[in-house]
């Protein structure tokens, strides 16, 4: 297969060149020009300034890969020097760093184009962590995923990479998961990455795990995102949270993986008013382009299921238009609303509805709301609005909730995942089915490795970073030091 | 659930107390003396020699998580400052550390009664990582298992942790299997450690993936360790590379995960001498005890099915008393002969034997050398012996063997697993279910964790590692450069 030939190619250059290879990706992108955008929010419904938003958070990425790559601490370089006098044996020379597993596919998203598709952040750590990509390519948005692919081939002819470092599989209609699990079943992929549902995710961890050499998958599926309005924050900056909770949960039609689908507050006079307050922006909203009638139906299906809970309030947004009469692709953002006993006894509370929705959940006092986030399932991110008098509370609730979420955002909202080196984008099940890792961040290279230890080996068979005369100037752990000098003699 | 109380209490005290810890229960377990292994001579059969050697490899890797967790960089600390100007929008505070799961079972070791067991590395990083453990103790060597958890509990009581941070359950005899099912799935366990066969291995982990909330499990489990010995190797060293093979092969019966189990070389006068200086010493060798009946039986069977397999020769040791004539815990070294074409057909020549014997593959040319080490499975280790001419075909083995294998050992073999910093006790399938992952050395600590990312926290409800003062000056990754340094006010 060409991506394993590949995968020897790259081996053979020094790093820098992935990180060239990341850059020239960035500009072949931008060189797109508004072309790239039009094709997309015509095939998304997606607006033009997030497009752009999200090409600048694409671009990004790739710059923050190439930085991290010419850097070169992010293998771990670990060494441990010999000692032959020692009793009773002789202490052998160990050195370890992360080295890549071998082609890479990617499944890439469809609420997020550019940002988590073709050229998206798994494709650009694997490359930069020097694995091959094969991407299949996403169903509803087709053209967008040829142009960026041509970008990327583009960016790979230049530099004269091997011409199986990247690749594009177009797989919509029926054969999408033929192609799909084809793809994962071949001896020469080595890892897998997903962005999507918890369904998806799973299926293409089973697929892979099925194979008489299982590889890991690294699937990035479903959160509720859950915030905690504590009550000092209510009486403080009520209208703001609102305005912040609203434009979270609408953002993209609410199709964001960081959507805040439960809100937590203590019942109190404050917590009527946001809930009223809140309801208003829903009730005057108007009915949002969805990504596709399949994500549009999801959706509805979604909001019945919750509508018809019991104990479950439709507090704003036209249930009419959101139950299906607004066309293929457009449906009406919804708040619910619920008590905390009847949300601790119904599992479909607990799930994502991907789409503009929320649910309020009211809680009769502090117990309950910790009560609440330990009922929680496991999330990419929780959020705790707290104002100068609820740092006890604040406390309670965060430990609860650093066991169960990626992110921990105070007084914020979950929406506006930054690509920089200490993001955290994963989390516990299900919204991650490997929470040691992020999707998103300069640790999400990692994924794409594997530590290896060399015993003994001569220096001429060693990495780059392992050498004694560290040619890179690496950061390494040495004998318990961390050091970027080189090392005496052996 | 009581370690999810000690789990707590842990939080709340400084880091070094679990330094301090470690070293407690280092000591308690080195003040046993003789006792202990004279019990666990008693109950494994195992060498004095061996034995005290795995007690200071024990209190060894106790002391280096010790050193791990003072030094403090491990967390992996890293800290994106905000920008309040940035636009469109502000930059936001972004601070990100590892953090510990929560409680974690541990399923120790047959084979290592003290490194791989009650306080062995899985206890040791675990309680490192600031997770408190419960022991599932051994069956085969049940009295010291106790005797290691009371000092275990003894170092818990002196330092005033919670009686919950250490936990051991006596389960053996037919409850082994429930007992361990249920702490599996009790809510309260956050991972789980084991070290033991394929099966056993893949069973604890399906039981964790069909929690409503799954868990990891890190599973260490079958591996061939192959040997590559080079035409210019066999000629210089010979006679030194036999008696290595021999040893490693044999040590404690065999019965170590990093046992050689095949033995690769190309058709050649040496080669042939290679062999029956092997099946000499197999042959001089006496029956050895093993660990347990059970032990003994399933080595046989496996002995049984590779004798039986066409193509494959007997070429030393005792087939008789390997076979069942020698008492209930003892079995004969054997070593096997095969050609590469009979093993590239045969799975059960692909999988591991656990016991004193190895097979020799003889391939006809370098050719089927590169097929062979891209035939074997996922293994914990591979070993090269090259000379001074066989640096080509050496660094073919080694660029296949990279995708293979945890370890790369030259010109050694692959017992012996050094506990530092830069060791890797780990690799693809079968050998761990966990490939990203070690089991021995400083990097074992992070199983057990999981990365959190805190937005725009106040310094207040900050872990230590991440706070601007930065208190324990921990190496930490701020905006791109790596720092001790203190920030400024925010």
């Amino acid at each position: 297969m060409r991506a394993w030939e590949a995968f020897h190619a790259m081996q053979q250059r020094p790093a820098s060149d992935r990180a060239d290879l990341l850059d020239a990706i960035a500009s072949h992108i931008t060189a797109l020009g508004d072309g790239l955008l039009s094709t997309t929010e015509g095939e998304t419904g997606l607006h033009h300034m997030r497009l752009l938003a999200e090409r600048d958070r694409t671009t990004t990425t790739l710059a923050m890969f190439a930085d991290a790559v010419r850097e070169g601490s992010w293998v771990g370089a670990t060494i441990d020097t010999s000692d032959a006098t020692r009793k009773p044996v002789p202490k052998p020379d160990l050195r370890r760093m992360l080295r890549p597993l071998g082609p890479v596919a990617v499944f890439g998203a469809g609420n997020f184009p550019l940002a988590y598709s073709t050229a998206g952040g798994d494709t650009a750590s694997a490359l930069a962590a020097g694995c091959p990509v094969i991407v299949k390519g996403h169903p509803s948005h087709p053209a967008t995923g040829e142009a960026v692919a041509h970008a990327v081939a583009q960016a790979v002819r230049e530099l004269r990479f091997h011409p199986g470092t990247f690749s594009f599989l177009h797989a919509g209609g029926t054969r999408t998961n033929a192609i799909g699990q084809r793809l994962i079943q071949h001896g020469c992929i080595r890892a897998v990455g997903f962005t999507g549902s918890v369904g998806g995710g799973l299926a293409l961890a089973q697929i892979a795990g099925d194979r008489p050499d299982p590889i890991p998958v690294f699937s990035e599926m479903g959160s509720v995102n859950p915030v905690f309005v504590l009550p000092h924050a209510l009486k403080q900056q009520l209208r703001s949270i609102v305005d912040k909770l609203y434009a979270s949960a609408t953002n993209a039609a609410g199709q964001m993986c960081t959507c805040p689908g439960l809100i937590m507050m203590i019942r109190s006079d404050e917590a009527e008013d946001l809930v009223r307050a809140l309801a208003d922006k829903f009730n005057d909203a108007d009915p949002m382009v969805m990504l596709s009638p399949k994500m549009r139906s999801n959706y509805l299906a979604r909001v019945r299921e919750i509508t018809q809970a019991d104990g479950v309030e439709l507090r704003g947004g036209s249930p009419q238009s959101a139950m299906g009469s607004d066309g293929p692709v457009r449906a009406a953002p919804v708040v619910f609303r619920t008590s905390f006993e009847t949300f601790r006894r119904s599992p479909t509370l607990h799930e994502e509805c991907f789409g503009p929705s929320t649910i309020v959940v009211m809680c009769d006092d502090e117990q309950q709301l910790a009560s609440a986030a330990a009922a929680v399932q496991g999330s990419l991110t929780g959020s705790i609005f707290a104002g100068g008098y609820d740092a006890a509370l604040a406390n309670q609730i965060q430990i609860i909730l650093e066991q169960r979420v990626g992110r921990l955002i105070f007084n914020g909202v979950p929406t506006g995942v930054e690509p920089c080196a200490s993001m955290v984008h994963g989390g516990p099940f299900p919204a991650t089915n490997q929470p040691h890792t992020t999707a998103v961040g300069r640790y999400a290279i990692e994924r794409w490795c594997r530590p290896v230890c060399y015993q003994n080996a001569p220096e001429a068979m060693l990495p780059d970073e392992l050498r004694s005369d560290n040619p890179r100037r690496v950061l390494r752990l040495v004998d318990g030091k961390w050091t970027r000098d080189t090392l005496g003699p052996r």
